[in-house]
């Protein structure tokens, strides 16, 4: 079944340790597009300026993403700036530039208001809950959200927290919207906020999955060669969503095979910048790594 | 088949967000070995001073744990005086008396030289080596150190390495010893200093297990309320060289569930002072949290 995911499509500018790059594909629809197109047909919903590279669209086209919904704005495409030091885990932004995404109102094409897989990629709580209300019955609807959200729209995001199936956050994130500083206590207090589920991301530390009746640990991959952490997360989250649409599935066991494919498509995403590793790998690249998870993970 | 282990015996004056204990019970022996006593006879070879109270020697004998090899000598025990913060991953020394410690020589009784199974907890290496010269043929040696030893004796230190089957010691510690930022990189090159194994201990993002052949990764297991850290690499490595020597193997199968038997006596020592925790426990309560290990980790 296809997925439809809103988010952003960006230009990025990024420096870390190994190396710089200027303009690079980025955005979090299409972390999570690319990443999903491995098991199943994407749709996005997001917008670019006039100034996106045609390359990036044939990019897209030649990974079967949908771009029915991707409109094309007077102005330019959403810039994001940052850096990293050796603590990959962390982002520095050095500029974000909103351009056409400031006015981003988005619409979607009436014949993808059907898509039973939605991701809600990190954007305003407000226009989150205005692509909800466009969808008919969706199946399984799974939200990311930031710091700046949390700090700036909790209420806006409170709102619509119990129309939500999987909720992604990270360790700092689930912190400061609970309250708590223990990430069991935190969970369970953003799980009373009403969605069925919340994965808190941990980076290089892998993840943590709680539900009402579940809890799921599960360590990242890990690699001796990480180049580019950005769009770790929005891979994760197609990785499992792409996953979960695929074997039409949602219930526990799925989510957390899911979950495994999740941090696969993240490892392969930060071994180089944008989506470069992504582009180079194959179903049999991920069905290998997944092999290896169990591996390095049973006793 | 019982354990010999060398290692401090201390009084510890610690206070964590969550209270303060003066000249509670410590130390590396302390921990290792009744986290061990769950699974087989423990034998400790350290020194205590004459300030020593009673009721923690009765302690150990309750437990089954050997004190033949436990010295009296003149003068006051080991006393560490420390501090968490809220990041209860880091330890902040206040003081170190070593008193009776300065002067620990370390001799095994002779009826305990054949010792099958050997644990070096963190002590100055030419005494982790005068321990393993005394020893007839053990079949399993493990090895803890610490950042002041790599800092001060490494020499010493990877002299003896070659000797170890399995060698512990946290991230920060392998990144120094190793001069390899990558934790897989740094384990590689540990392991070309000799010891068959190493493990690396992140605190509560738990482990990760190098040998030349196998490599496991295994989260902590998740707490809601942690008192206090001290001890819980020590009792890590009483768990695991207890269910090695119980279960009379080495191989790669044993060396993972002992890991996590490991991390599930790491989980209680937190849980209160000292080794408050595990005095209060009963092998139930750890074959409950291995089989809820399993549950929260199956996918």
């Amino acid at each position: 079944m296809s997925i439809l995911v809103v988010g952003s499509v960006a230009l990025d500018s990024v420096k870390t340790p190994f190396g710089r790059r200027d303009n690079i594909l980025g955005g979090s629809a299409t972390f999570f597009s690319i990443a999903a197109s491995f098991f199943t047909k994407v749709n996005i919903v997001a917008t670019v300026g006039e100034d996106f590279p045609k390359k990036n669209v044939e990019l897209f086209k030649k990974r079967g993403i949908g771009l029915e919904g991707l409109a094309v704005s007077k102005g330019k495409t959403f810039h994001w700036k940052g850096f990293y030091d050796y603590d990959l885990n962390t982002a520095h932004t050095i500029a974000t530039h909103l351009n056409v995404f400031r006015d981003f109102d988005p619409k979607v094409p009436a014949d993808l208001r059907d898509s039973k897989y939605v991701f809600l990629a990190n954007i305003d709580p407000d226009l989150q809950r205005s692509v909800l209300g466009q969808m008919r019955g969706p199946r399984l609807v799974a939200l990311d959200s930031m710091n700046y959200w949390i700090s700036n729209k909790e209420r806006s995001l409170r709102r619509i927290l119990d129309r939500i199936d999987i909720f992604l956050l990270n360790d700092a994130e689930a912190r400061q919207l609970s309250g708590e500083s223990n990430l069991i206590r935190a969970a369970q207090a953003i799980l009373r906020f009403g969605p069925k589920a919340v994965i808190i991301k941990r980076g290089e530390y892998g993840v943590l999955y709680f539900s009402k009746g579940s809890h799921f640990v599960a360590p990242a991959y890990l690699l001796e060669s990480i180049y580019d952490p950005t769009g770790a997360g929005d891979a994760f989250a197609g990785g499992l969503m792409g996953y979960l649409s695929r074997s039409r599935k949602a219930d526990d066991s799925a989510i957390r095979k899911g979950i495994i494919y999740g941090s696969i498509l993240a490892s392969f995403t930060v071994e180089d910048f944008s989506v470069n590793r992504l582009l180079s790998i194959s179903m049999k690249d991920i069905r290998g790594r997944y092999e290896r998870f169990r591996k390095i993970t049973r006793f």
